[in-house]
């Protein structure tokens, strides 16, 4: 299940598939198929059929996939057939958006505690049960709460020394929304979202006149 | 230069290549290579050499790359020569965090306006200098300021129609935080941002033992 050769693009896929696949079975539906899947997603049919293909064989030729069936294979795959449990590191606007995002819960990903130096901050609440502890007590409270995955919403100029503070207390993942290339151990995983990039990719396809760009992503 | 067989996750490299770039000069360096740049971002130099070759020769072998030279490169390859002007939809928690995020001018994007149907956000700002329209008067007030590209903030339930009404005033794309595909013209740019895939794809490294899975990223 496991195999180290499948392209991190394909692995954002199957999160993609993933929550089409969820939006279908809210409308009633139980099977699907790749061509269905690439009109809901605007992907190609044979692209979705390849990332599949790299986990064994989902469906039959010409019968198309079992939703429940996709759907569980794609969780095991990705680590979401279990809880998970994650800390807010920062609490400004971003932190309070993430914090409040309801998609969260319903994706494996439970916020048990929020950080942050503010003392006018620390007390509050940064949504409905969630409070926000001093930095100073990251380590001890990461730990009671076994706290498995950070979201760094803090500046840049202090995201390297807080990452570096996150190791310490055991995590084993980092969300970084810090626009910086954190160096950590290499023991610990790390994923950037920086959404200027994804603006600059946008203006490349404004400026570029083919629009196809999206099907040749791998 | 424009090159349609150019993947898209070299595309975001070289978004990541800039800032790696900004960063060295700010730093007061005025030459890099691929190793240098490769040490930097936790990137393989061949992946580096080989996004950049798509472009044509950027710097010489052994001697490395110009800063300034590589820099104005990327820039106009994608398309942040010229200032974009752009419009926050949605003024929540993300929609402020992004407005309030000092990197977007740096990088060539100008926040013109902010839209929301919320008559107590109406009128205030939501940056300095940046007011909320109400979303009544988003096709006047898009075409006045000459909006090329929206930031979508509102919620998943409105998403899809708010887009449709972005699509009236005439801009070019969409940056889409809301957690659907949205189904626009072909002649429309979307990107989207959706921190729960980046999320499960942490976890899918998180629970695979092999990290060099970035490594093969195309």
């Amino acid at each position: 299940m496991k195999n180290p050769k499948i392209p991190k693009p394909t692995i954002k896929r199957l999160a993609m598939y993933y929550r089409c696949l969820e939006n279908k079975k809210s409308a009633g539906m139980q099977k699907t198929s790749s061509k269905d899947l690439a009109d809901s997603l605007h992907i190609k049919a044979s692209q979705i059929r390849k990332d599949l293909s790299y986990f064994g064989e989902f469906g039959k030729r010409g019968v198309g996939y079992d939703i429940d069936k996709l759907m569980n294979s794609i969780k095991t795959i990705l680590g979401l057939n279990k809880k998970w449990n994650v800390a807010i590191v920062g609490v400004g606007n971003l932190g309070s958006a993430i914090a409040n995002y309801t998609g969260l819960e319903k994706s494996g990903f439970y916020i048990k505690a929020a950080f942050d130096k503010n003392k006018n901050k620390v007390g509050t609440q940064i949504s409905a049960g969630i409070l926000v502890y001093d930095m100073r007590d990251l380590k001890k409270v990461c730990k009671e709460k076994n706290i498995e995955i950070a979201i760094l919403t803090v500046p840049s100029e202090v995201a390297q020394k807080v990452a570096n503070q996150l190791v310490e207390t055991g995590i084993k993942g980092i969300l970084n929304f810090a626009p910086i290339s954190l160096t950590l151990p290499e023991s610990i995983s790390v994923e950037n979202v920086d959404f200027t990039i994804s603006l600059k990719s946008l203006t490349y396809d404004i400026i570029s006149s083919n629009k196809n760009l999206y099907e040749i992503e791998e």
